[in-house]
């Protein structure tokens, strides 16, 4: 990875000792000790952000230099118990798990593993012998779960990023609940060995952070293959690398949001104005077999996932276990093999069902979770209401979806809402866009594979072809200009384009144009529809780099004109319109 | 599909209503009456085959013109019953599945329906009310199964092309006791829908042929994706397009042939030799992992797919219920969800050392099977031989992968034996390749979707960039030359290559080089990494069409030598090494 490739966060502006000190303060002020299943010493902390501190001024590249880390429990971080919400399930691993090693090799410092629910089932943070968390600013209400304590230890500013884990929402509702952004990335991008598994079919790493800027950088550190995990998917060949222009998401029909307490089924109608106004269409769509999707994970046979992952642990009764939890899993005991092959053919046709709805549509726009309970609420009802929370999370695995829970506009009275950017596998990218529109951040580039295209005429912004790259998912990098060695010719074609050719030691000038970054399939079915005279080539920049870029056929150019001196066809066409009385 | 794309069959030289009359001589003399479940009368047959030459006599192009197709009894044609051998099954469909729907748009004409192991359980060919179906040649011997009628039609020369399904090896063993080709594509990428289940996840249409030119042909006429099925996939963006010309496949190590009997190790052996001669190198790999894979589709958890599929009616104890074939399918009641989906973690850890043993190889050269039981054995045991047969091919589905089963070096005495190329999901073609090199048949184009690409230069065959196209699985399509409208010139590069230029009005000539077929993803890794001065663009052929093909920049053409007379690269090497003394 270049530098050039990395979306630095936003890092803080003080040196990662004094941000430790910071953190250590913050924890003492809040006394929120249910947050952490294990807390470092102060000092351990200290020597690893020191140690990040003489890597920076040693030369190293470290894009995530002396940002704190907290890792949910049911992740291995070396030398750190691994509780997963249960002191008897408890060993001290000897490896740390790649989604985190890659986060300290990019110079994060872990400040200790988090509270969760239980074995992550459940997605309200209640759920632990660690005690129940309560969200960040409301004490008297939940923080959501599974990944509770992460999203809360960011959310009070202990901690800069969260890692969790999202089967059903486990990292979307708490970051809900906490005014967060959450990042569930498709299935399989984080590598998950070193994870204790809730539904090992459905398991995926999440990432919190107060910006959506940050959470992206994240997950483009730990993206990418790993031998130990054997399910983890490298991005594919053919992805889209960006959200269109003007895109439009899909948003549930009235009938499909009866779930939604009051507060937040208005908060969703002022955060789809909001979506509106940042120049995202919506169309109304029918989600109802995505709900029934959602009730396949807990309500049909998969739930026997879970007993696969934990129930033999279960079954010997440790005192520790969460009699909730215990109850899901042992019951996950009882589905048929063959009802689990039933589910997964009825999983199969709402997927198939599912590409259906989204065609022609660049994701979905869902409320993230249902409504805030309070802590009280669900001691009382610990099933019912953690039920509806997983509304509009549970399917997204399932149907191997990916998506972005960013805050909405506020509950009436204040409190957190968050929506979510819901797009097929691989669409990750197109997720971060949406929710950058919605949030007014720039979008973080996630994915990682792309060949890079420069462009000079009808391709540019604004252009009559500009069209073609965005159909492809083509995303815009920025202005470039070539070295000095090229000319620009008008060539006779329909619509007028410009030919860039090379001068190879006569008279040229560094001509502008613009990057964009496709997929290797996308900038090979372009190459295909390419017409004569155009030509891709190899085009020098005025920075040395050599980048795929168009050039035009020898007896075109010839017939062209020289438009050179303009440096560029906007500029040669401006100054055409102005000619035009 | 444009003619140029279909590689047309060996179409027999005789009229469509005569090749019935034959087929029905061959029905009358085999006496082979449990070969069939529902075989149509033959005025019927007869009607379809004067219809298919009054659609070619009208100028209709029907590549499969007047071929006659048989259907494994588990798969709908519209008015014949569907039994899936059990008489109590049947209903009469009104919709021909898809796959069978397709051939008959192509020409082809149905016979019949054809007897199976009943519901698609069983390697063996005997497990049916409708009688146990003898090979072609030893009617002692089992025919394998569970596509059993299917195989020997054709091998009796009654039918050209074979449909079944190939589910654990219900395709593929039946070819190899048959002395037939079957070609196992891909799983989804022939739509499975209008088929009885047996395992839904794992279920695959299979071919058989005598030609692998004919299979191929059919698999092209039946592959893309169907509404109707719910696991359907299209052809991918980056996929192999050809077998290299110096391919390695892995063989077993001689402890994972001991399930053979001694004549079947012995042409195995045999087997290998040849291959060795037709070029094929092989390295000795341990395929013990797969094995293993292969007894998780009836010894572990994954068999209760078969109840999902057809326990509920089998539970109503149909007086034609197959005694072997009902406990396999009542005892798939048992195994538990959890059990099932720990199976699954058990296939994705086998399916990642599967990648891993492939990294470097161009697929697995296997036994079809273990031994050519007499029907008498199988009688007596019923379970274990049809175990043991399937050890090869059971867990070729299960790991997502794909295979060609050909007939081999015959056993010791003359008896048929059949081997498998197998490869990775989507690499079929170049289990095609691999298997059209042992038959020293020309290899059938069975993928779809891919660029052509024009060379003239560095990467024509022998030349020192070939091997570029090789490593991005490029297919050779065939020569070509340009129109006369360009120039080639000796450019200055090292390697040397021509630049060809479009020379617009001046004077030309017609232009010798090669065509490639490629992945778009592939065509686009090989532009991203394309050197100045070369380009590619689209280049006007000698027959009118224009196809991406290479160019050279303005500067560097201008630098080179005119060699335009020796109207193409390989004349002018040529010419330059005579001159040299």
């Amino acid at each position: 990875m270049t530098s050039q490739e990395i979306i630095r966060p936003d890092i803080p502006p003080y040196a990662p000792t004094a941000r430790v000190r910071e953190a250590y303060a913050i924890i003492g002020a809040v006394s929120r000790p249910e947050i952490w299943t294990y807390l470092r010493p102060m000092e351990e902390v200290l020597a690893d952000a020191r140690s990040v501190e003489e890597r920076c001024a040693t030369g190293g590249v470290l894009p995530l230099a002396g940002l704190l880390v907290v890792v949910k429990d049911n992740i291995d971080v070396a030398g750190m118990p691994t509780t997963a919400g249960c002191p008897e399930f408890a060993y001290v691993p000897t490896r740390t798990a790649p989604a985190v090693r890659r986060l300290l090799d990019h110079g994060a410092v872990v400040l200790g593993k988090t509270n969760l629910d239980q074995f992550a089932t459940g997605l309200v943070g209640t759920r632990s012998p660690y005690g129940a968390v309560a969200s960040a600013l409301y004490p008297e209400k939940i923080s959501g779960g599974s990944s509770s304590g992460s999203a809360v230890a960011v959310a009070l500013g202990i901690a800069d990023i969260g890692i969790g884990t999202d089967t059903a929402g486990s990292g979307r509702v708490p970051a809900a609940f906490n005014d967060l952004v959450s990042v569930k990335p498709t299935l399989g991008i984080v590598p998950a060995d070193g994870i204790v598994p809730a539904c090992a079919d459905y398991d995926c790493v999440a990432v919190f952070a107060r910006t959506l800027q940050l959470a992206g950088s994240v997950l483009a550190v730990m993206a990418g293959p790993d031998d130990g995990d054997p399910r983890t998917r490298a991005w594919p060949a053919s992805m889209p690398f960006a959200a269109p222009a003007r895109p439009t998401v899909g948003v549930p029909r009235p009938e499909d949001l009866h779930a939604l307490s009051p507060g937040y089924a208005d908060a969703f109608s002022r955060t789809v104005v909001r979506a509106g106004a940042a120049g995202i269409a919506t169309v109304t769509v029918d989600i109802s077999e995505l709900l029934d999707a959602a009730r396949l994970l807990y309500d049909g046979a998969i739930v026997a996932e879970r007993y696969a992952a934990v129930g033999a642990f279960l079954e010997t009764a440790p005192a520790g276990a969460d009699p909730v939890v215990a109850a899901i899993v042992k019951a996950a005991k009882m589905p048929a093999g063959h009802e689990f092959a039933a589910d997964l053919g009825r999983l199969a046709r709402i997927k198939q069902s599912t590409a259906a709805l989204l065609e022609g549509l660049d994701g979905l726009l869902l409320p993230t979770t249902t409504e805030h309970p309070r802590i009280a609420d669900v001691a009382a009802e610990p099933i019912s209401i953690n039920t509806r929370l997983g509304t509009y999370t549970n399917f997204c695995n399932l149907l191997d979806m990916a998506a972005v829970s960013a805050p909405g506009e506020p509950a009436p009275g204040g409190g957190p809402f968050g929506v979510m950017f819901v797009v097929p596998a691989f669409a990750d990218q197109v997720a971060i866009d949406l929710a950058a529109r919605l949030l007014a951040e720039p979008p973080p580039l996630v994915v990682s594979g792309g060949v890079d295209l420069a462009v000079f005429g009808a391709h540019l912004r604004g252009q009559p072809l500009h069209s073609q790259l965005e159909i492809l998912g083509a995303r815009f990098i920025g202005p470039i200009t070539t070295s000095r060695d090229y000319r620009l010719l008008a060539l006779k074609t329909d619509p007028p384009k410009p030919g860039l050719v090379r001068c190879g030691g006569r008279a040229g000038a560094a001509i502008d144009g613009e990057i964009y970054r496709l997929s290797p399939a996308a900038i090979g079915t372009f190459l295909a529809e390419l017409p004569a005279p155009m030509a891709l080539t190899s085009v020098e920049l005025s920075d040395g780099r050599w980048v795929t870029g168009f050039g035009c056929s020898q007896d075109a150019a010839d017939n062209g004109v020289d438009i050179t001196p303009y440096r560029g066809w906007t500029a040669y066409l401006e100054d055409q319109a102005a000619a035009v009385p």
